[in-house]
């Protein structure tokens, strides 16, 4: 329906345009009756629907209508595969819509930067590619159905501690590179209707009034034509924020900051046309919403429950299989340990906390997929609500396991362990757990570990176990996927999104996470993930993009469109992936690029381009990526833009960031001319990289060579006085001496007149 | 000599005085016949004289006087021993008496932030106590025969790489903490009559210009009486430089420079007084020199000769010594091995280079010692020119092994791997003394690899050899020093001033060393050297303060003076050392620090104490250490001073930074009460961590969460609706929310005006 708002901003007084800038309750945007402008609802994601039941709290805390669990974002990250987390969004639209809910907040585009943050399960990945891609499909799926999305928490929201005051120090570079540019694909392929601004400063500033996030990169920049809602009280100076591009602060304040923005726009310290501008961006997203809106909607609880369980056995990652343990032969005798067998773990704690319609039950799941139920025997094995070794369970879980052929153990990271709210100290399983997997190690060879947690933990165990499934927290239907994975109904492909470290210092943020007081620093900067772990050679548990199936693939057949291309062409890579096992299986084709040699700092390789692709046994598929200028680039900061320096770059071909299986070279031309500023500080080698240059700097050099009797003659004499090394120390120190040192070495015969007229000169060419 | 140098600053013309702030030539700085005012020269140093021939050439590179090359600086501060560093430069001072030297340019206080840098053989160690202690010592010596030095390279010049461009920039508590403070104690223990100035910019300053290190903090904070000269060439702007507190360019601009400073005093931009005072110094300081003259002064070239020899005996390190390999029995077939073993690497490039007034040749001093020279035999074994394997050269050291009942190779690195002004690239020996080590170990199961090398190298092959001795650049005597330890005429007792890494991409500055263009970023602040390998985990070849010896010590009895002490008082720590072993030996006590729990980021620990001790076997002797403020405080930014954080400090001491034998606790009370200034955004914990605030804090928090109807009455609820960890989390949320939190969360109940009166009221508290 096509509608008039400027007319209708037209008509609102300055106190009603002013409300539209906050929440009228917990969970809604404020209307105008009189105007016919309706409260719209929103409500906490992502990976399912937090409605509150009835009027809201203030907390907006409790109890909520039930809605479908799917896996929460580490999972659905870890099935690489856009499309079918389009699905997911699509159900979740259709829930929200069933629900009369506006907007979703949802999806998390947070890097992970540091494994111990407490909400890392929420979010995708420590790549910004990946992420990026995989919330991109999150939100078209959601949107899709007429239901808003809201990008969150923008941006360098890392970390849980203190995240109210906390102050994320983050280099230019990195920030582009890493943590915006997971939101910047998001917004761009997404559109989302709204962006959550984060509670924490970035580089000085709130993130909700932060004008450069909020409206230099965000609107401008990227072009997003939504709406920037604040965290629930993250508002801090209210008409800041506004200025800054932030329209609506949630949850509100009761009148108080509306005042404010009346009161600024009356003394003048905020145009009404600021304010109009926010109004308008506010009302769109309204009307967008009532126009969208499909009544009576409804959904089939049934069917998304079985999307649920085809998602989750889709985000499985099987770490481990030795002597291929899994999967489970029918007919086995079979032992299921842990508590988390009969509940288990299958969602986070915090806001995306959700009802769910109902949950599968890992041990029933087992036993109706083992054929005989008989065959398989539970045993809890330790506690949930504590730590302790409780040694009855653990013999217990012994004696079933020393009578079986094969012991599952489901374990994992309990909900104290990890939640919204406050990050984690270390990495280590619940000491009950470990205890329980070694004394079951102890007397059964086959064993299967299956892990329920949101993020990496340390397996010290992991030699005394066959197998490991990590099934991160995977929604409702995770018990019925974990039983379809373990006995071959389905071939898991899923990859990890995120470095599994072999021990917390390991992790590149260590030294500096969380920050001192309200303070923290991103001294790690680009090398965040693989990145680090990669070109710091320091070996992981399991790398970035690792995951094992049930069959084998083998790659073939690089080809790039083009061996040499200007950085504003596109190429193409082609790659054959072919099953050679005798299951059918999908497996995640992996793209990296690496900057053979740089004059920036540049990590060992990065993420520029996947495609999972399904194969049935013997069948080949080919599978084409595209490159562009910014899979070759860096965000260069003098230049204010991306940038690809002039050279070749190797195209890697893995199956995860660690196995490389196919590269090639390709060139790429920069079309950019940087050209530097001379000044009398200016280093020769500075000006000997530049063509229309060097011969100038080129006779300076020679002609002050021979002022100074430094020649290839006297070479000998020189490294008879100063070591043998000095050939090499005089070429290296004549490169980087400063146009100015020719005054100082020459004693005045090179004059200080003569050094203004050569960078007159200079700068000049 | 009482002079009134006020009175011969009155009689000098504003060009003399000028004139005074630069060189006349490269090694003199100026004088003014006509009042008695002298040239007084400086030469190159630190471990030795170099003293040019003649007249200067423009570089000051070419044939110099012989003097006596003791130990490189890497090896010096590897002895851990102030007496001996003090004798070292009594040596030195003589050596400048006889030859009318005034100033000798060094000793080098920077840090080795990176092994690569290629000047490292010329600083101490990564440790700042430890290269200030050595340093003030060296200071001292020298300065004890009237002789001045100049302590350089001020500062955070830690690379050779773009050096005059580069931009070092490094936080501030950093600097303070590890960069300065390695140059701070040898200003205050040493008083150097002279400071040089380093090439790079600090923070974007040059820091020849740089005001807030030469003046600030050199000359008053640290009570610096002396001069600051350029390095050679690193004057940029003069009179900014001059103002800055940089006394005298080197080596002069040909008057060119003088100029300017008259023109700014003509102008006014700079003030006369300025000038006079910067005059006043350097005037002081020749004068020091004048009056501490030595006539006709001469020194003894043998016996300066012997003490080299002794000295590069207390600094080597043995490094692995399995099943007591060495000393070596007399009376065996020895093969000494490599081309060093008869022109050894004793000394490194660059402007320290001297010219030796004897060299001991390794092999010859061998054969001495080893009673019978026809059993010590030579093969060359590699080429020091050029890294390819020459298979006849290794044939023959596999004879020569083979039929020996040791092998001795002598290797390391050759000139061109490492020298003043430029870095190297890699820790790798040259490929053929690799090769070599590998073909002798083959045929030859004891094998002693002695290396001469300026800093740490990658050993490969350290599982294939009994012993290993790191000799360093160990001066003109090494060749003898080499055969007194390997006969055990010495007992080694060096122990590493540095970690040396499994590979380079261990180190801490491995991703952003050595920069990007002219900038390079200190990111790993103060995680330098077992800084970082001791708190990150990560496990070196050989770590700090790790060396062996031909005895064994035991320690016991750690004794502090107090168990609870004030930031002002200081503590003393006694520990007694025992040599359990069959020979005299020395041994170095390590002190380190460990702030058990700190709010400020701090290393795992660090050295604040050491003692090097000289036992007969059987020996017991008792070593006094005292820690004062220092010891246990990090430098506060916001209190821009050094802060004790109230708490428990342990003792640790070591007999290496890894090998800790005896630890201890002591409690440190801060005398300094700091008070946050709390504002609408202060977090609730911040406030309950002050006594005063504490109460008031816990009172809303009380109101607050009634208000919200958060209580332990529903966390049940609150569980089921947002998970298990919801009583933590919401612990945690609502200690780390700002003030201002509580106006949005009760909607506008907690109004803007209460705000405002609760932080005036707390500000008051």
């Amino acid at each position: 329906m096509k509608r008039d708002i400027q007319a209708l901003i037209a008509q609102m007084t300055l106190e009603e345009k002013a409300g539209m800038c906050s929440g009228s309750d917990f969970w809604r945007l404020k209307g105008v009756e009189r105007l016919g402008i309706p409260r719209i609802m929103v409500t906490d994601g992502p990976h399912g629907l937090r409605k509150q039941q009835g009027e809201s709290d203030h907390l907006g805390v409790f109890d909520s209508v039930p809605a479908t669990c799917f896996p929460s974002a580490a999972g659905m990250a870890s099935s690489w595969d856009r499309e079918l987390i389009g699905k997911v969004g699509v159900a979740l639209g259709e829930e929200c819509q069933a629900e009369d809910v506006a907007v979703l907040l949802g999806p998390g585009a947070n890097i992970k930067r540091s494994p111990l943050c407490g909400r890392n399960f929420e979010y995708f990945s420590e790549d910004p590619y990946l992420s990026s891609e995989i919330a991109a499909s999150h939100i078209n799926g959601v949107q899709s159905q007429g239901v808003g999305t809201s990008l969150k928490h923008f941006a360098v929201n890392n970390q849980e501690h203190r995240r109210m005051g906390i102050d994320a120090v983050v280099d230019e570079r990195t920030l582009r590179e890493i943590y915006l540019a997971s939101f910047e694909g998001a917004v761009k392929k997404g559109q989302p209707w709204t962006v959550m601004s984060a509670y924490n400063k970035v580089n000085g500033t709130y993130a909700s009034e932060n004008e450069y996030l909020l409206s230099d990169i965000l609107k401008e920049e990227w072009g997003h034509e939504g709406i920037v809602i604040t965290d629930w009280g993250a508002n801090n100076e209210r008409v800041k924020g506004l200025s800054a591009g932030q329209e609506v602060e949630m949850p509100g304040s009761g009148g108080v900051n509306d005042k404010k923005i009346v009161a600024a726009v009356q003394s003048g310290q905020l145009s009404e046309e600021a304010l109009n501008r926010a109004v308008e961006r506010i009302l769109r997203i309204i009307f967008m919403s009532v126009d969208n809106k499909k009544p009576n909607a409804s959904y089939d609880r049934g069917e998304h429950h079985r999307l649920a369980r085809s998602v989750a056995s889709e985000t499985m990652v099987l770490l481990k299989n030795e002597g291929n343990m899994l999967p489970l032969e029918k007919g086995k005798k079979l032992a299921v340990i842990g508590a988390f067998a009969q509940k288990p773990r299958y969602q986070g704690g915090g806001s995306s906390h959700i009802k769910p319609t109902q949950i599968d039950v890992p041990f029933e799941e087992i036993q109706m997929l083992a054929g005989d139920a008989a065959s398989v025997m539970y045993a809890q094995g330790y506690h949930t609500d504590k730590d302790d070794v409780d040694a009855a369970l653990v013999e217990e879980a012994k004696k079933a396991a020393g009578g079986a052929d094969v012991a599952v153990i489901i374990a994992g990271l309990p909900d104290r362990y990890e939640s919204e709210g406050f990050d984690r100290k270390h990495l280590h399983m619940p000491a009950n757990q470990i205890q329980l997997i070694e004394a079951v190690a102890g007397v059964q060879s086959n064993v299967v570990v299956v892990l329920l947690n949101g993020s990496p933990i340390e397996m010290p165990w992991i030699g005394q176990v066959k197998s490991v499934l990590e099934a991160y927290l995977g929604g409702q239907a995770v018990g019925g996927a974990i039983a379809d994975v373990l006995f071959g109904k389905v071939n898991p492909s899923g990859k990890l999104a995120e470095t599994f470290p072999l021990r917390l210092s390991d992790n590149p943020s260590f030294l500096f996470f969380p920050g001192e007081g309200n303070r923290v620093e991103y001294r790690e900067g680009i090398f965040v993930g693989y990145r680090y772990y990669d070109t710091k050679k320091v070996e992981p548990l399991f790398p970035f993009g690792y995951g094992l199936s049930y069959t084998t693939f083998e790659y073939s057949n690089l080809v790039l469109s083009s061996r040499e291309i200007k950085d504003t062409d596109a190429v193409n890579v082609q790659v054959t992936v072919q099953n050679t096992g005798a299951r059918a299986g999908r497996e995640i084709v992996q793209l990296y690029v690496r900057d053979v040699e740089s004059t920036a700092i540049r990590p060992f390789k990065e993420l520029k381009g996947f495609a999972k692709v399904e194969l049935l046994p013997g069948e080949k598929k080919t599978v084409t990526l595209t490159l562009d200028k910014r899979s070759f680039a860096y965000y260069n900061v003098e230049l204010k833009d991306w940038h690809v320096e002039s050279g070749n770059f190797e195209i890697l071909i893995g199956r995860s960031s660690e196995d490389i299986v196919l590269r090639d070279t390709i060139g790429v031309e920069s079309t950019v001319v940087v050209k530097i500023k001379v000044d009398r500080s200016t280093l020769l080698a500075d000006l000997m990289s530049d063509p229309q240059r060097a011969p100038v700097v080129q006779g300076l050099i020679q002609k002050f060579q021979e002022g100074m009797g430094v020649s290839t003659d006297n070479l000998q004499s020189m490294e008879e006085a100063l070591g043998e090394g000095t050939g090499e120390m005089f070429a290296e120190m004549m490169k980087y001496m400063p146009l100015r040192a020719m005054v100082s070495f020459s004693q005045g015969a090179f004059t200080d007149e003569m050094l203004d007229g050569l960078v007159a000169q200079l700068n000049h060419l």
